[in-house]
């Protein structure tokens, strides 16, 4: 159904809004309306925080995660183990095994995972990078943290073919069953891999 | 739990679409991790186009609908029906209308509708101006098309009191039962307004 916009601004803001992903036409129209209610500071802040991200937004020179500094906070710390890097995709991932508080060695992000369907390879990625990185010393172990995925198994057996003569240790994320999840829930291969790969149990996990 | 952000640039652009509704921090994140890979011309006409609209949008001075002229493109259209007024809350409701491709006559945008929970009560609305429209003559019905609550109903009887005196014929949209739903599931309330106001069955609907 055509719908008839009542006025072209308002058509090309919903137009706008409706590309951004999971974003259909109504709720775009809903989150507009909700802006045009603002007063026009609030909106003007709303627009020009993403224009301003997109023009000043830095990327850390040594493990490209997005920061507002050349190398980022994390690369910069001295607290931090300098030896140990984690790959992940985005900046998403690093956020997510940040809030573990589980994790104190440096990050690489790799920009996304190699995937031929939807045109990305390993030269669209951060991978050549990480072997730089690597090649240069002081990194004694590379975890992979990369989507239990078919693209993140290629890209992480394409990093091990990359990396496995370098004198360094290649561990990637435990796969399991999560915490609460029930056993006749979990799929076949989790469920097997959780058999392959169990751990001695001394008392508690 | 309190995410550590990389960049306060990132933060603050993620905190702003955060303010939108529905939109979760997560979701937020998302959307403005999906603007930063987009070129910076998208990101500009972005962020422009609402603050574009903000700034320059009109409201009907006849109707209060939502505009790019001083009066709307449904006022000025000779071709519709000038004597019946259907009143609804927003402009959504002005298109939702318009989509049914059954009514031709004029609207009157209130703004919302009464709702001392929210602090909003007639004189926030374009109550006055319906009735001025009214007295001004010309008009011979008016279609109360307001939301189906409390507050839509508290509003439908606040007008019905400032125009019952005026020489006009005052009407509300039909409540019944919505077109494919199943008689066991319907509220009691709406099943018997559907019997109040069943209409002559003259061999179809």
């Amino acid at each position: 159904m055509n719908q008839q916009y009542p006025s072209l601004l308002l058509e090309r803001a919903v137009e706008e809004f409706s590309k951004l992903p999971g974003i259909g036409r109504k709720t775009a129209m809903r989150l507009v309306l909700h802006l045009l209610r603002q007063d026009a500071s609030t909106v003007e802040s709303f627009g020009n925080s993403i224009i301003t991200l997109k023009h000043e937004v830095k990327y850390c020179k040594v493990c490209h995660n997005i920061s507002d500094t050349d190398i980022c906070q994390i690369c910069t710390n001295a607290q931090r183990d300098h030896s140990v890097v984690c790959v992940v995709e985005n900046v998403r991932d690093v956020m997510a095994v940040e809030a573990t508080q589980q994790y104190h060695g440096l990050y690489h992000v790799l920009g996304g995972v190699i995937s031929p369907m939807d045109g990305i390879g390993p030269g669209d990625l951060q991978i050549e990078s990480l072997v730089q990185r690597v090649a240069k010393g002081g990194i004694d172990e590379v975890i992979l943290a990369l989507s239990t995925t078919m693209e993140g198994d290629t890209t992480n057996f394409y990093i091990y073919r990359k990396l496995e003569n370098m004198n360094i240790k290649l561990s990637v994320i435990a796969r399991g069953i999560s915490v609460g999840d029930e056993l006749e829930y979990a799929d076949e291969i989790t469920l097997g891999r959780s058999i392959i790969n169990r751990t001695l149990f001394t008392g508690s996990i």
